[in-house]
């Protein structure tokens, strides 16, 4: 057998330039840019790229990085065509039809740095920032981030990689700055269903003259997060403008966190976090602290729930996020007073916007049938948040804050957010309930011995909430309360058929409730 | 504020079925099943699906499982349609405008059990053989897919979960009998250019009467694997009947494995292993076992290659690696003979699929310009595989293999090989070499005391191999060669300008070569 060394049969010719028109691909791929070519592309065919594989598309001097998928029907891209996925035509920003140069992408320069992580290696400071700055730049494939996100979910972080991990993604967004002090702030970490005390919380420190710009998030895997709660009432999505004004203006708002920019890598990092329920502490802290700090808070209270189906189970686990947190807001300049409380059940009577929307706003009215538990919680908290104030005595938080609310300033307060951001018409001033509803009844006589709230949570999530905003489950009897065989423990509410049934299944499967002779111990801290 | 319990005002009418009209969307999205939803897809909407949770649809008695992508084109799909990516489409097996019930898809039910394995615990037989069951039915994401190879490599198996996973590889697929034993076959964990022992080590094998089906893979991450050296010459994807057809016949082929659905869940883990890298002991012994085992065969030997840029780099890891393999043949009844090689450098002179065919052939033609370190190892390897013949002495091997190649029966077995799968037509009998070369010189004069595998695979890559078949890198000297500063070290081809200037600018940049005064020490084992 002989080779030749200058044939000219098959090949293809070659492709002087890099070039095909741009055509916008109406799929959304969730938070990874997708470059849709033909197969029979010239470009696709000489370049030898592959599926899955990167490349860099530009355009008036930007440059976005997608990933191929590659295409073999001619009506969703032609030959000599190149799509992009939503987010990556936004990003590249140019009409459909412009000429892109389309190239294969280097890889990340993060991606040694990512590989040393997968194989448990601690990384340092300009590690994480070139691995955040490749995040947030979207340099990084769906595969690559799970890799990430998993590899600091396992080995997890020390303390120190997630102060640089947080300080790299305050690093990566805008970071706002109010041109004062202090600039207030409250979080929970989550896992509580019900417990929307930011909705209390804001408008009573506002009103009490602290500036609080809280933005929130959207559920991710809860039937019902603030922004979701708020939107009920009021718009949240607010463009940024707007939103600085209405805090320059009342003080506070409760928005959407979503349009401000605030550490972006943290919403990619959040795209593969939710399909897979990752929540490891360093993640977490990140997460929290690097949305607050790109907020332009110089002082936050932070809410640890603990309770046997809270995120939190032990006081020794509390103790500990509780030191890390601390550790990584001191060296974030950030002053931090974390609260630790009791995560047994879900705080106030419902669980979904609608339900938590009408708690709030009865604990602002100061309806007799308001639910005590979160009008206390949300004293407690707002105290505390208070004592950042210079000129409050400690210990004078709580009293100041219940008089704000009893006084209805903090109602007259929430009514001009409400009316600032955008208030929705109803009918009556009345968000709508499901329109189809199940009550659960007790099995035993007795009194109420634990509440799961991840059993809580899912026949709400099951029952629709929270997209159907009216959906999810309103609780009528609550930890230390008697019941009798019979008597509703909660009534589920859903917007169709089928969605009650799964969650009436769900219910009669296991009812989240323990029924036993005696009240279960009132909650302690005994903290150390 | 109060609310109604009753409203009917802005809801959507509850979707008494789920059902939409199917449609096959020409998009490779790479062994991830893709559904695409219209936005305003009224199921969508009630469903309160979101992007990228699971769907299960369901046709004709099959089900098959999908991420959703949300689509906002009528043309790519229409909202009452549900538009599903190749291999899904190709799964349900329905035609274009069928029917399908479209539900949330239940979690796969090995979740758990990958969330223990994301915990860093050690998984039991059953949680393995759960969770390739889903793997290999399609019901992992991409994101879930990269969790779990991520979490079992940066904690890594130990020996009994390797044998787990290879056991549960194994048992997901087709598993072929050949009714009569020893069946052998020889592999390599990978990682050297050229080293394409496979396409002599079979004909010499067969040709001594033993009963060898090899199906290779294509190249992940090199610039050529074994199918697409082979394919250079003749056909390699063939139908299962074919190939076991020719293996009675001529007791051996050289295939590509792809078709014959041996051990499917190792091709979907091989999807997110390629685009990170990724190749963890564990998850290489399970797939190059599983695949081995599936397809029928009794006798292993393997080939460890060793050295300062081979995957493994020291003998102590090669010895640890050795062991594992062993555990698991072991426990799987495979008879295995591992083999640790000199892996310092490319064996042979070609890198590329045309190069690597052209020294195959010189190998098997005896002709004088054949590669010594190619022949020299691939009859070593053939060596120890024919003594696996229970009528052949111990250390016989060797000298039967060198006489079956040197005697011309190895070649007449190769050439009735390439007849019955299907003979590429080639002028002259010479696949073409890449049209367009130049040659990387030495700086210096001296000896070769360094050639790097991983930078020479880089540059023939960038050249254009694997996919441009004629394109790689030729070396023109080896280890312990004199050479005098302008000779040529290799010569790089490729078909493309752009090609052949990225891989000579890589080329320029670092050479791959180290030249010094002094020839290197021989290849040692110095085994324990």
């Amino acid at each position: 057998m002989t080779v030749m060394t200058s044939p000219t049969d098959t090949l293809p010719a070659p492709i002087p330039l890099s070039r095909l028109a741009v055509r916008r691909i109406g799929i959304d791929t969730w938070r990874e840019n997708v470059a849709f070519m033909h197969r029979n592309c010239p470009l696709y065919r000489a370049e030898g790229f592959q599926v899955l594989s990167k490349v860099e598309v530009r355009a008036n001097g930007r440059a976005v990085l997608a990933t191929i998928n590659v295409v073999d029907d001619e009506q969703i891209v032609a030959t000599c065509e190149l799509g992009l996925s939503e987010d990556a035509f936004a990003e590249l920003g140019v009409e459909d039809g412009h000429t892109v140069t389309v190239t294969h992408a280097e890889p990340p320069p993060s991606i040694p740095a990512l590989h040393r992580k997968m194989n448990g290696e601690r990384l340092d400071q300009a590690d994480f920032a070139a691995i955040v700055r490749d995040i947030a730049a979207h340099r990084y494939s769906k595969i690559e981030l799970t890799a990430f996100v998993v590899a600091c979910s396992q080995g997890e972080l020390d303390r120190e990689e997630v102060f640089f991990l947080t300080d790299a993604m305050v690093a990566t967004g805008r970071r706002l700055d109010w041109h004062e002090r202090p600039v207030v702030d409250k979080h929970c970490i989550g896992g509580l269903p019900g417990n929307r005390t930011s909705m209390l919380i804001v408008p009573i420190v506002a009103a009490h003259g602290m500036l609080c710009p809280k933005t929130s998030s959207r559920a991710i895997t809860s039937p019902a997060g603030t922004a979701d709660t708020m939107e009920v009432l009021t718009d949240v999505e607010l463009p940024f403008a707007k939103l600085e004004d209405i805090v320059r203006t009342h003080r506070g708002c409760l928005a959407w966190g979503g349009t401000a920019d605030l550490s972006p890598a943290d919403d990619v990092l959040i795209s593969v976090e939710r399909p897979l329920s990752i929540d490891s502490p360093g993640q977490m802290i990140a997460s929290i602290l690097s949305k607050k700090i790109a907020a332009g808070s110089t002082h936050l209270v932070l809410d640890i729930p603990i309770g046997p189906t809270a995120k939190v189970r032990t006081m020794s686990e509390a103790q500990r996020l509780k030191r890390l947190f601390e550790f990584v807001a001191t060296r974030l300049h950030l002053n931090l007073d974390v609260m630790i409380t009791d995560g047994r059940q879900p705080i106030g009577n419902g669980v979904g916007p609608v339900l938590e929307a009408r708690d709030v706003m009865r604990v602002l009215e100061n309806d007799p049938r308001a639910p005590n538990d979160l009008r206390q919680k949300s004293l407690q908290l707002a105290g505390r948040v208070i004592e950042f104030d210079p000129d409050v005595r400690g210990g004078d938080g709580y009293a100041i804050a219940r008089d704000i609310l009893e006084s209805g300033r903090a109602l007259a307060k929430m009514n001009a957010l409400i009316d600032a951001q955008g208030r929705r018409p109803f009918d009556h001033n009345a968000p709508p309930l499901g329109r189809l509803s199940v009550d659960i009844p007790a099995l035993d006589d007795g009194v109420v011995t634990g509440i799961d709230n991840l059993l809580i949570a899912k026949i709400a999530r099951l029952a629709g909430a929270p997209k159907v905003r009216g959906a999810g489950v309103d609780l009528f009897r609550k930890l230390g309360d008697p019941v009798r065989m019979g008597e509703t423990l909660y009534r589920i509410y859903a917007d169709f058929p089928a969605e009650l049934e799964f969650a009436r299944q769900a219910a009669v499967q296991a009812s989240a409730y323990a029924i036993g002779p005696s009240a279960p111990a009132a909650f302690s801290l005994n903290e150390r």
